[in-house]
């Protein structure tokens, strides 16, 4: 459709996740009408992200060098662990403030129609672990959709025998929502989590 | 938020256009779980592209080279001159197979709002082009749009005492629209284009 180059920016960029045909085209003529530099920093910082950052051998979050920052911090507790499927989801449990454990990532969730088995997913290094670092609990921090919760509900029932705490996070009304509008789902799980009001 | 090269990519692509800052994670993250061969292809195709891409010097499509492939093909008729917005929509009125002429793209439309006045387009060109280059007609595919409109208004002002057909491409009902569900702008202008139907 484009001449030689164009085209092939766009069928490259149509690669990516979320990025349709229509928006390649747009994000192709958007990189050709920038100034050189202003476009090649952005295939600077490709390049460079790709040669600088790998997988932490610990938890598996991205990481610069062998281990990622969280478990390179000393002032973190090693003890306590948060399993999430994805890397991204640690910068969201990271902007609560609320947890000062070190993480997992599985690499996604178990998923019978995707064909995901829980050898798919980095368990058996969850696994090694537990066995070496000397965890008192963890926190099982899957998505609260069908594969998140069976995902959660299969470690559970792997990790209860070993005497360890394995807790879950909560499901809920999200804070500033709306009872009106809740679908029945949430609704129910609020009421399931309710807790005591402290006096 | 993220490791330095990490962020760094992350924020190269929330600059595109369409990006959020939540779609730039996910490109980012599909970007570092690539093979980095693939991923560096896409560095590559940005750079060559903007090495090797530029814009024709005689009707503003992206060219390799001094002219694009319609200018430097003799079988197109020069006579006929279609002026567009934007080079993207070339592609467009290509995949119609029904022009055979030479384009010429403004760059933008007249747009008060945007501070885009007819002295940041390149009609000033246009108008040497017609002066050179034998022009019978110019069709005005400017988008069927406010600015789109007043364009070729002004356009057509501009041109028809030039002694040459100005046009302007026909609004009305898509193609496989539905006569309910149009609105009465569109079908307004339906009318308006009426044609008599040929025996």
């Amino acid at each position: 459709m484009y001449e030689g180059p164009v085209q092939n920016l766009v069928d490259e960029l149509g690669r990516l996740p979320g990025i349709g045909p229509k928006s390649a085209q747009r994000i192709a003529f958007h990189l050709l009408r920038l100034p050189a530099e202003d476009a090649k920093r952005l295939a600077k910082a490709i390049v460079e992200a790709k040669e600088r950052v790998s997988w932490c051998r610990r938890c598996y979050n991205i990481a610069e060098g062998e281990q990622c920052r969280f478990c390179r911090d000393d002032t973190r507790d090693a003890t306590l662990i948060c399993v999430v499927e994805d890397a991204r989801d640690i910068v969201a449990v990271e902007r609560t403030r609320e947890f000062r454990g070190l993480y997992h990532v599985l690499g996604g969730a178990i998923s019978p129609i995707e064909g995901v088995g829980p050898e798919q997913l980095r368990i058996r290094e969850l696994l090694g672990r537990l066995a070496d670092e000397g965890v008192k609990e963890v926190i099982l921090a899957t998505n609260p959709n069908i594969e998140g919760e069976a995902t959660a509900m299969y470690l559970a029932r792997l990790l209860q025998p070993l005497g360890l705490r394995v807790t879950r996070i909560a499901s809920g009304l999200p804070v500033g929502g709306d009872l009106e509008y809740a679908d029945e789902i949430t609704l129910g799980r609020a009421f399931e989590g309710r807790r005591e009001v402290g006096a």
